[in-house]
């Protein structure tokens, strides 16, 4: 009772960064919105025009809601690129055009507060896990299926980094020695298996193989999404078996995964996830039969992400927690 | 300077389970070996016979060297098989015909002091990572390439097990899709390309082949080893050819685990470490072309593990440290 009623006099600041605009929220600690807002990026512009939003966004943040800053614990800033996170520094993000930049010291000097940051799809991993789909369990993982394949790890309700913060890269994990080329410059990576990217792949392969499919009668190569086989999969053997195979792949990392970290979830977010039951009922079923030494110690369950696009925010925020 | 000194005064045991034998160790804080000792398992001859042997083993070990109860910190304990580590409990041990068995109450009330148990394979990488080929890093990984490829995993000096201590089987990492059968259920699983086994399976099989090959010339499919490939790689194509694919499977589930946990050091242990350089150079080449960002921020080094089958018992007595 008195940690419920601490939660909620904690306030804290989440800021997730992306390449085109930066969301910002207060919450305070049961992951309640008090505040939110959003600013252009403008990484082209420099690191300082990048700061100088940021620091427009908390004060507007502020102001909006009469808070004033003694009343906050602290910022967290989830960041696309390399982090280190031990230092606050961003170690390279090519999109934001930032390399080594001390990015936790300019914004806690600016603002005067404490930061903390870590990379964006670690701080998705944690927000889903406090105040999403993982917020049952002490222990979850996230696997984004969007143009890569991203993930992030929470044990024991904290944030997995991995050395210096540079680890949980499951979509460059190999599952297909020898297999496709990978942007890493690996080969048979996670990634190009089952991301959103590599679904469409997928199709449009099996689209030109099979010209008799209902998906080749309404779609080009152009037009066709990841979402394409999934709305025919129940009238289109081709789509089927696209669907099919792109879940068997999906099945295969995580259960990499789950036999790694055993979390207790495993959600999945990102495009593709918007497929809800037709991803995670096969997914699990999968995972139950091949998990190693089954799952009657330590079962698992595979689960949709339910954040979307805030779960970032609200994990940066959590970074204080 | 203080810390050292505490280090030589505090004093712990270590006992290593095995499938015959049961080793012992009472170690002080820097791992200087004050006592050590070993007794059958027996197993077959139930619980009690196991514990009495335990319960044996210590007391022969402190009055070796005149040590008396209340100078240990505490009894660490590595055991084959599924363990729950957080309620010391072997979950499933099926050498020793455990199951559900309180392994840690058992002792304890038995001996007077406090225990902490882990799996067999985590006690080995946190015997390596304090005292053997990690002792200078904060992030280790063993992989052990024996039977199986086993595994465990040191971040920030401690011991990570994975959620309810049931994580790291990093030999049940698929890395071909549809690859060859394993034990576990699954298909293309990394020990069944780089374990001991393997390479064994896989020297048998170039050899039936390559009849004309230096080692079928000395050697039969029984007598063959793990060893053999290497010893004649210098003046053996076949033997090369062996020894070359097999490194390139052994590299490529050592850099998924690298992107995963980004370690500053991967050890290896088991018998084919043995091979020492002639293993360590070509991953070590592999992982500097593959490692997810490059090699400048995180650097991550391979070597040979340095304790031999006393990592267990090192790092068993290290769990309560």
């Amino acid at each position: 009772m008195i940690n419920d009623l601490r939660n909620i006099v904690k306030k804290f600041i989440g800021i997730d960064i992306g390449g085109t605009g930066i969301k910002g929220v207060i919450i305070n600690g049961l992951g309640n919105v008090l505040a939110e807002g959003s600013v252009p990026t403008d990484a082209d512009k420099g690191e300082e025009a990048m700061m100088s939003n940021i620091v427009d966004l908390i004060n507007s943040m502020l102001s909006s809601v009469d808070i004033v800053k003694r009343e906050i614990s602290g910022i967290g800033i989830g960041c696309p690129g390399l982090i280190d996170s031990k230092n606050g520094m961003v170690v390279f993000a090519g999109n934001l055009n930032l390399k080594y930049y001390p990015l936790a010291t300019e914004v806690s000097e600016r603002v005067g507060l404490p930061v903390k940051i870590t990379n964006d799809a670690n701080a998705a991993a944690l927000g889903e896990a406090k105040f999403g789909a993982g917020k049952k369990f002490e222990d979850s993982v996230l696997v984004t299926l969007g143009t890569g394949v991203g993930g992030g790890i929470v044990i024991g309700g904290k944030l997995f980094e991995g050395g210096n913060s540079a680890g949980t890269e499951i979509g460059h994990m190999v599952i297909a020695e020898d297999g496709e080329k990978c942007t890493c410059g690996r080969r048979g990576c996670y990634e190009r298996y089952a991301s959103a990217r590599a679904l469409i792949a997928q199709t449009r392969e099996a689209m030109s193989e099979h010209k008799e499919s209902k998906m080749w009668e309404t779609y080009t190569l152009e037009t066709v999404s990841g979402k394409t086989p999934f709305d025919y999969m129940d009238t289109d053997e081709t789509a089927k078996n696209v669907v099919n195979k792109y879940i068997k792949h999906l099945a295969c990392g995580i259960i990499n995964i789950v036999n790694i970290f055993r979390p207790q979830v495993v959600m999945l977010g990102g495009g593709v996830s918007e497929q809800g039951e037709r991803l995670t009922i096969p997914v699990q079923e999968y995972l139950d039969n091949e998990i190693f030494a089954g799952m009657t110690y330590a079962p698992v369950k595979v689960v949709k992400a339910t954040l979307g696009n805030k779960a970032g925010v609200f994990g940066a925020a959590a970074l204080l927690m």
